[in-house]
């Protein structure tokens, strides 16, 4: 049996990874059309500020391992067909593979800006190692950066380079930062935080060209022209599935391939993981697209098990979310009040703000708590965070608490450690809940 | 109506303030037999270590506070008796005052070591803060301290003087620290750590005498003699309820206080919270005793409220802990492996390593995660861990997981924030229920 998986991202690679071990006689392919596998790119952005060394260091496995692994990765290699009746895949050397199983993992590509200039030299889209390490060359001699979109990676963009000693502007169309996925009040206080760091924040601000002969020397937003070195583009990301448009799979409405919880395409034989699929929101079942490397990660030991005759389910998503934005971290889980309101969800909303260690214990921190609950079942179906310690393993505990349907009074009255340096006396989620249970009997 | 508390701990003070809340024309009145409430005795260790500054900072609430909230504190005043038939309480100074509500919240005593030399001078058991202040000054003149049971308070007042600058001895007749809450496995790494810092352990050691004349100098083990210049005895606690007993209040198989989920005792119109009670434990219904001083708190607010005429419940507990020991942090929730082989409580063990961040980005630290189960039902019934930060958050997140019957391929399988400075590709947790899962397959 020959499993072919297109993508060597976390998606690709978690599902080479599991048909492997599934399928031990299998013969496990995998095509990129990169020099690398293995890697993490959403360590970038902390490359470029400094606080990780080199790029070299964000490789967890080195070629050697996936040959030893007995997975025969085929590098720069691209895929320009799915052949759905023949079952083989053709290369553009004009190749053809066979497969017996296929796990389509394209991952994303960035919308383009559609504006003049979208192709100046000095325009860089953070995505491939070995560009981002010739960008960071680049950035050697740049004194100003501007960077597009407030997207989760636009803004850990924006704080590294800022941390560099760049002046660093960004430039976002939204009133608040990561306006797709948090709410403004969570984001104000990361707002205040980032523009301390040296960024100046363009909101309400859109790009209207990027201005320059060969190279980019300056970016015209609706707020005026902003000299530059250097643009950084982190645009809202799409799913990357024209081969399996042009094999005939079904694609959803947010453009990501349509799949069963096997992973299982509408193709029999065919799986797909990562960011060229969508997934069902948990309790909504609404189709979401565009998650994190932990998901594409999870989704492809999925895809992997299933194409290697394996059983495995994913479940709907609740999508747990967090980043450090200067000197705090912001994080959620299921619905924010603003998506909520957008999708007329029925929700009740309620705050709290607690500490993250005793109050008289040096080093402790605010954390503000905002969850939302079914007005008739008080079941908590989202909430989301700003702090300094602990916002992931809270985002992480939201997510559960919203996909086991636990309710407000369930986390109004929670046990909690209590120890002076790393717990306060009541969980500051809680108090998030203790807010929000006021606000249900008024209600 | 005159709603009348003994004990300004967490319970009292948490029941006072609830009972306020609730019934706004109640007399509230509080009992202590001390100079103050209102403070953190669990930030003692941490003064003593330097960490906190000075023992004031433990003060949440000064006392003109509480008479504005309408509290009448009654500092300095014994009650000796609490006479049920006529509904009040006997004085020290032999006044008696009427409750038509009492709420007993006269927390624990120390079980006194029955050895030679157990009222010497220089022996001192953390509890109140003005004794606690006078023995800081002691700490000033002294250059060895012998600290007895590796109890939480016991690990923290050693880790304490260790920091301190003390030649430091720990002595305990356990094989290993935390013996009463922690499995060894866990406990290792914090042992050796606890050593790194300057403390000697003296574990499988009882204490046989304290030697001196007037003053202790020397602590006689059953490994030979410890000169010492100061005593700090962390005994185990039991509930201190002589004034409940002589009413004929129900006391239960602890030692504590039989209490209903309303916090009421076995007579008409009184309540108790704190450590002078027991509370069932979750799924097993087998009563515990000695919680935190966060679930103090919380029954105290039960009791109050109830007391006030309000209504609320206090749920079986799952008991999350945690604590910090040198340089790790351990904690866990519901059934470590030695109480639940104890107990007999059937169960399959699991266990995983996982990161706190990503791999590749600085400061990151191991996660160890050991998980119990259910072989039936596969629900979790509690877990243990060891690593350097978010262990609270996450034996938060255990508690809840074991009340809410959560099983071990939602851990397994749960979504999770990956962020590089915050987080890893997989949860620990995650890393934890996968090996358990492994375990169950082959159990």
């Amino acid at each position: 049996m020959r499993i072919v998986v297109i993508g060597g991202g976390a998606a690709g690679i978690g599902a080479a990874g599991a048909a492997r071990q599934t399928a031990r006689d299998a013969e496990v392919v995998v095509f990129t059309e990169y020099e690398d596998v293995g890697y993490s790119p959403c360590g970038i952005p902390y490359v470029h500020s400094g606080e990780i060394d080199e790029f070299e260091d964000l490789f967890l496995q080195d070629k050697q391992f996936y040959r030893d692994q007995g997975i025969d990765v085929r590098y720069e290699t691209v895929v320009t067909r799915i052949d759905l009746d023949r079952r083989e895949v053709r290369l553009h050397s004009g190749d053809a593979v066979g497969f017996d199983r296929l796990v389509i993992a394209t991952g994303f590509e960035y919308e383009t800006p559609d504006v003049p200039g979208n192709h100046l030299h000095g325009l860089h889209y953070p995505k491939n190692i070995r560009r981002s390490a010739e960008f960071d060359k680049v950035l050697d001699e740049a004194k100003v950066a501007v960077v597009t979109d407030a997207t989760p990676l636009g803004v850990e963009m924006a704080g590294a380079l800022a941390k560099r000693g760049l002046e660093t502007h960004l430039v976002d169309p939204h009133p608040w930062l990561l306006s797709q996925v948090a709410d403004p009040d969570i984001m104000q206080p990361a707002e205040a935080s980032l523009e301390e760091l040296g960024v100046t924040l363009h909101l309400r601000t859109t790009v209207e060209a990027f201005v320059g002969e060969e190279r980019v020397h300056a970016v015209r937003t609706s707020d005026g022209e902003l000299p530059t070195d250097v643009v950084v583009l982190c645009p809202p990301k799409r799913a990357n599935n024209r081969l399996a448009r042009e094999a005939g799979l079904q694609i959803g409405s947010t453009g990501g391939l349509v799949v069963d919880a096997r992973m299982a395409t509408s193709s029999p034989g065919v799986f797909a993981a990562g960011e060229a699929i969508e997934v069902p929101q948990d309790g909504t079942g609404i189709p979401v697209q565009g998650l994190t490397g932990s998901h594409a990660y999870s989704q492809g030991k999925v895809a992997g098990t299933n194409a290697a005759g394996g059983g495995g389910a994913y479940e709907p998503v609740n999508v747990p979310w967090g980043l450090v934005v200067g000197k705090w971290s912001v994080g959620g889980a299921g619905f924010g009040e603003k998506l909520a309101t957008a999708l007329r969800i029925p929700h009740v909303m309620g705050v709290g703000e607690g500490i993250s260690r005793a109050r008289y214990y040096p080093g402790f921190k605010k954390v503000r708590v905002k969850l939302l609950a079914d007005p008739r079942t008080h079941a908590v179906i989202g909430g989301q965070l700003v702090g300094g310690e602990g916002i992931k393993e809270r985002a992480d505990f939201l997510a559960m608490a919203v996909k086991k349907r636990i309710t407000v009074e369930d986390l109004a009255w929670m046990e909690n450690v209590y120890a002076p340096p790393i717990g306060a006396l009541v969980e500051p989620l809680a108090i998030g809940a203790q807010g929000l249970l006021a606000e249900l009997e008024t209600a």
